[in-house]
């Protein structure tokens, strides 16, 4: 079913793909102001269910690429990302009938806002990363068969490059990322435009519902003075993420974090409250890797998200500060993302990760009404 | 008056090349290699006098792009450079009629040579540097209005990156820089497309011409145990570059080099036969100034080519050695490039020099036949 997006429902879409981001994604507050300034000229946007999409319309997805630390202090002038998709467009001789997300988590939930909005076209209710990822070859698009290029790259001088690499999405991306770093360190894109068939076929469905439901989930439970981690765990489980697990509690200890060939990469420590457990991250753009006491907890391409103890407001990578309390849970990703042929483009193999991907769900155990915490009361 | 130009005259042309590459360029022997293994196919390349281009054709530049230190090392493919052309026709709607280009120093007086064999396109005897030059907004064409933009960057995967910055021809070159270190350190490219207008009053005439007659000029003399410098002198006196001077006679004593941002950078010193006097010089891929005790005998962009004494063959930066006997001469540019509007795009400020531009012919003595060096018999 199609519906409509306002400016009313910014701040809740935020909260969740922040959720969504893992720690990375870019800053979606960043991309709402860019959406409600958009939406106070434009109006608001028309939202497609995958569904309903004609097998004969033409979507052309657009983003935000960079690092997300240069990404929260270089914000796009706005109609960077309508420019790449109409260059992308002309190259290709055909009007897009519609844009979509190709990440739910973080900023690029917001852009294809901003071009729906200035361009009067509809989005697409799905994505090609069901999360954030931190390259472009990681989307499931490319995983089940849409190449990437040709792909536009567009910056703030109102300039663009077109890369065309055939079907190897991995020095579109390499590429891609080249030109992003001379632009700035950050550039809106618009790549793997693709037929409603396709979409169907290979976009996670319903992400940004996802990305809304999980921020009001949240909110929601703040005003009810419910716990926000269980109220998140019961909107989860009625979708195809379906399971979440409380991985830890406690304080940061420790970050390094430094932004190397345009990606923000490091580490994090945290201790629990007692002092008794450790857990380290890992993290290129998104966190990576989550491990208690030496023993992985969850794995890309799960979600492991980092909360504020008590709000759960989700808290991104560059957001780490030394004494944060934090809760950090663990997410399972749908099916779509968990086939081999996925896991060869966006598991832990691929971020240099030597250990295999488990699913959350079967490493983490499920603590139940406490949640295994020692953050809140019981 | 058009000719045809096939392998017999291609060492000549090399040799030619590699002096107006003024230390840089790229190994003209290297895409000597290729013009003969594109001949051996296709068969020997119509040269077009630039006065017999038709006002209404389109021509397409294509070169070469990258540090010639890596240059020397990834032989392109072949084809990169006409996938580039053939790339820029399709985004332009419109078919080249002749290539040319864009720099008749050092490798990049071959590669459009490869394109006209492979395409069967003539090449117009005419270029947009008149010597070599480290960067593509350096061309005489944009001097004269003639945007670079669209231009394509080709690699040997077969990817191309179209680059679009509008009127801004250095933000162009810095993108296409990035696109060519991604690609290994050296892409092949086509840009500044013109109509055959443009060429005559854009263009520095008859380059290719003048690189094949340099070359012969040294062959000859040394055929005929002529003084070869001397030769060149008067070879040159007849065409719009005119003035040769000897700047310095004596050994390499120490060269400085590095591969950084894409570009070869560095500083060499030499010191006379007699010990009594040192030249400096400083180089980005070209040499840009020649002191001699301190003294400015030549600067870019007039041309100042280190050669071999004996037998004045051109030495590269790259393969300046400790020890080596040179010869180091100063050529004139041809008035084109010494306007105003010329020396603000390749002036010595361009290359972060402090030294104004005084021509080669004002600042440096003529020595007449004992040519003021210490490195001949008089």
């Amino acid at each position: 079913m199609s519906w409509t997006l306002g400016p009313e429902d910014l701040p809740d879409l935020a909260r969740g793909a922040a959720l969504l981001g893992t720690g990375g994604g870019g800053d979606p507050h960043v991309g709402r102001l860019m959406v409600q300034e958009a939406m106070r000229e434009h109006g608001p946007v028309a939202v497609l269910d995958p569904d309903e999409v004609d097998d004969d319309a033409f979507v052309i997805p657009t983003a935000m690429m960079g690092a997300p630390t240069v990404m929260v202090e270089k914000i796009p002038r706005g109609d960077e990302a309508v420019t790449a998709l109409r260059t992308l467009e002309r190259l290709l001789g055909r009007r897009a009938t519609a844009t979509m997300p190709i990440e739910c988590g973080g900023i690029n939930s917001m852009i294809p806002l901003v071009v729906a909005a200035r361009s009067g076209l509809p989005v697409v209710d799905a994505d090609g990363m069901g999360r954030a990822f931190p390259e472009l070859q990681m989307e499931t698009f490319g995983v089940y068969g849409v190449p990437g290029s040709p792909m536009v790259v567009s910056g703030d001088h109102g300039e663009t490059v077109t890369i065309d690499t055939g079907p190897d999405n991995i020095r579109m991306e390499w590429l891609a990322r080249g030109a992003t770093i001379r632009m700035g360190g950050a550039a809106l894109i618009a790549e793997y435009a693709m037929s409603g068939a396709d979409v169907k076929r290979t976009a996670i469905p319903r992400t940004l519902s996802l990305g809304l439901s999980l921020g009001r989930a949240i909110r929601e439970a703040r005003e009810q003075l419910r716990d926000p981690v269980s109220a998140l765990a019961e909107a989860l489980s009625t979708t195809i993420y379906t399971h979440l697990r409380v991985l830890f509690a406690g304080k940061v200890a420790d970050v390094e974090r430094r932004t190397v060939d345009g990606f923000a990469r490091g580490r994090a420590r945290f201790t629990s409250f007692d002092g008794t457990s450790t857990l380290r991250t890992q993290f290129q753009n998104e966190t990576l890797i989550a491990e208690v006491d030496g023993e992985v907890a969850a794995i890309v391409p799960d979600l492991i998200c980092v909360l504020e103890a008590e709000s759960a407001e989700p808290i991104t990578t560059e957001g780490l500060r030394y004494g944060q309390r934090v809760v950090v849970v663990g997410i399972s990703t749908p099916p779509i993302m968990r086939t081999p042929e996925a896991l060869a483009v966006f598991g832990p193999a691929c971020f240099g990760l030597a250990e295999e991907f488990r699913p959350v769900e079967v490493v983490s155990e499920y603590h139940g009404s406490d949640r295994g915490t020692h953050s809140r009361p019981a």
